[in-house]
């Protein structure tokens, strides 16, 4: 399936009559995961990169860690049924499907807040412990990289990006989607299935912004440094902060924000 | 609760070293939405107008029709528990939750594609069947008044509009949220409580882009235009199609694209 579809249109400029034309627009369709056979998602999602999706999705759930533990993905070539996936577990491994987000929230019966929506992610996803630095001029740099192979973005204007980096500032992967958390797991499942997890000193970059989600998500692969070109939310700072994550955001032309851990930033041409 | 709070900031401008500052961000918090007492959802959501979002997200799943259906609404005033909130029926009355679109999605066994998506929101929320009219003046007036009166937004960077218009332009509702379809899910929760729907021959505008969620949520409040100031999804194109509602995108400056029933459109001054 493709990434961007060519839909009819009718513009209007300056007050004149609409004209008909046609209009390149990103795809949105559902995506069912399954694991093992049990239906435990359904997202909007852009079609392509499927498998890292849903690997992506349940390493960022915790559900999976280790490559080993997966004996294969099955997905139909086309047709409907190409919207469901079922990653399978290897024999004898027994994937704990309790541990999906949803489930931890929505057990819990004596009320939740921030702080143990937090609590519950680091149950299964400890705090970093490292000391790595990053350069800021590194940081800098990588918006533009990312607008660079943000192709299907410059195709529709609707789509979101994430892409991680290497310490140095360059890109290991890239990908879009419809839903920025989508475009996060894609990243993830890449990593995972190749098998470059954990992330250690590396940097998400994010197209939009930063919300908890995106920072759990990067603590999920290890990523100490969780960078946005636009703002943060309260908990996605609450959450990198006691993640032991530092979280940029603004970032863009030749500033950026600090939220949190800022002794991980130096300056060094 | 607060929509934004301030938080420390450690800013660089122009390669210039770290300076502390602080900076307003826009609050994140889980909700989870009670049905009856039973959990029905769990979203990241802007506290405020919660009791909105509980509504018009049980009227955008099909759920709740009718004010008269809904005996009272429960969240603790404080504390982790008014990240909780239950909207009882009426004595007598009987919510379908089996109607919640996850459902709906999740216990398809058949596979799952964008039409069939759209089959499963028609089976409960029919297409509309009118010839309301929209002056396209009054579409191109309408950004302008969302900004304005976009507050949050202003101080943070961080949050979605959606509003609600009459077929003359006038703002009946602007809600804010870091979630987009949060922020559509308190516009219709407020025309619910208020007895306003069906907001016949009104017009939903949301900051962002457009995606099958928003379209489907201005269908359960059956508003006939929809208007997004960046891209439609091809999703969200299909069902306005099918649901015969009108879909705007890139609303900003002078310009508007129509992607689906252009026959609405007139322009008049």
């Amino acid at each position: 399936m493709s990434d961007v579809t060519d839909r009819p249109v009718w513009r209007s400029v300056d007050g004149e009559p609409l004209s008909a034309d046609s209009d390149a627009l990103v795809v949105e369709e559902p995506l069912e995961i399954r694991c093992g056979g049990e239906a435990v998602s359904v997202t909007m999602r852009t079609p392509g990169h499927d498998r890292e999706l849903a690997l992506g999705f349940l390493v960022s759930e915790g559900v999976l860690a280790d490559p080993a533990s997966v004996r294969d993905i099955v997905q139909s070539a086309g047709g409907p049924a190409a919207n469901v996936i079922d990653v399978r577990p290897a024999p004898g491994v027994t994937l704990d499907l309790a541990r999906l987000t949803r489930h931890v929230f929505t057990s819990s019966s004596c009320g939740l807040c921030g702080k143990t929506a937090i609590e519950a992610v680091h149950h299964h996803l400890p705090p970093l412990d490292d000391d790595v630095m990053v350069n800021a001029f590194t940081l800098l740099s990588l918006p533009a990289v990312l607008r660079f192979h943000q192709t299907a973005f410059a195709r529709t204007g609707g789509l979101h990006a994430a892409a991680v980096f290497d310490p140095n500032g360059s890109l290991v992967v890239l990908r879009e989607d419809v839903g920025r958390h989508n475009a996060v797991d894609k990243v993830l499942g890449y990593g995972f299935a190749a098998g470059l997890l954990p992330w250690c000193g590396h940097i998400l970059l994010v197209s939009g912004r930063a919300s908890f989600e995106i920072v759990q998500k990067a603590l999920a692969a290890r990523i100490p440094t969780v960078a946005a070109v636009s703002a943060p939310s309260s908990l996605a700072v609450s959450f990198a902060d006691e993640s032991n994550q530092t979280l940029v955001g603004f970032l863009r032309g030749e500033r950026l924000n600090v939220y949190t851990h800022p002794r991980r930033i130096y300056f060094a041409d």
